[in-house]
């Protein structure tokens, strides 16, 4: 049952949306990059290499708007997607239906992917708010299965 | 042994302790936005469609002590809990005592528990440094049998 | 074969790198209380019980560039390590050779020590720089494989 369990259909689905959207949250480095460099703000001394003034380097330490949100959209994807992984993979391991892992899997990745568009973009609201809460309602349901199915 | 890992008794109070865990955690994300409109304090421009003058709307991007302690608790949380989840789970996979794995998870779900506690209301010090280390404690226990199971 | 792939040595490879680098990711915490003592700066109220004068007190409450060095190190370890974990996960369980999985683990593990040690100390860049983007190419080749061996 344990190997039915992880070579079954549903745990590949979970391994290949999990990683999906894991790398859809790693890919929130590079971009806050991007705009670390497209605006010229920084965090650290170090990396103001390319300053030729010290005034310069000054300026290039204070914060900047977009680079904030991007970083703020990054940590709601931790707070988010961490979970989603997590209870996703004790839900996948109770067995489920494939139709029905399916798609608790794909709403999940579908609200994350469009949850970044509305905070990035920004769309006005409430399409981030709808986004993050269609993901949380789909890990919500996937806790519910795993503690029906388990005992204290 | 996989099978028997999987479906033992062990593997199930993982399951429900790790399952509980994460929805604490994700708890505090209505718990910000709850701050947040109570507090009228928003992180972004497009969250302030409720202002009905500019001034309004600026007052409203402005930080909030009660809201930066919810994202604070928050953040601790990610820096807590994931560890325990994931070390968790391999340790569970070696095999432990059912009792022994029980008051593992039970401490460190009941120090999490309190630590929000502590850390909203909040308590005074040193409940919060207390629960900080009871959990951490427990994390570093599961871990040295994880360690000590494995070779490089 | 699941319980094959649980007793494997590509398994406990995997459980004792990931524990390795979720404890260096722990250790951030009371880095992080070190700095906040040795500096004087908090984030809460009730953590300056050792103020003798309100304006005392007022000052420790102030942020101070150290301490937000370690608190970003943090953060950067939660971004970046936590994919590798979860990925790595389902890349042992894909079935690969050891020695490529004792490669990746190896130089991931690596990667985010000497990452540490370039963001706190710091290191001149491109040091810390080189550092993440290692540990961001070992996440990534895991996840190919990965998402070469499931289908949607």
């Amino acid at each position: 049952m344990a190997s039915s369990v992880i070579e079954s259909e549903v745990f590949l689905a979970f391994s290949t949306y999990a990683t999906i959207v894991i790398l859809k949250m790693m890919l929130m480095s590079p971009m806050t990059a991007y705009f670390r460099f497209t605006r010229k703000s920084f965090a650290n001394q170090e990396d103001t290499g390319m300053a030729k003034t010290p005034e310069e380097r000054k300026k290039m330490l204070v914060g900047n708007p977009d680079v904030e949100r991007v970083r703020r959209c990054h940590l709601n994807d931790l707070e988010n997607i961490i979970p989603f992984v997590v209870i996703g993979l004790l839900y996948t391991l109770t067995g489920p239906d494939l139709s029905t892992a399916l798609l608790h899997f794909r709403v999940f990745v579908g609200s994350r992917l469009f949850h970044t568009v509305a905070y990035v973009l920004p769309l006005p609201q409430p399409s981030r708010a709808l986004a993050w809460m269609s993901g949380m309602v789909v890990t919500f349901s996937m806790a519910y299965r795993v503690l029906s199915a388990a005992h204290l």
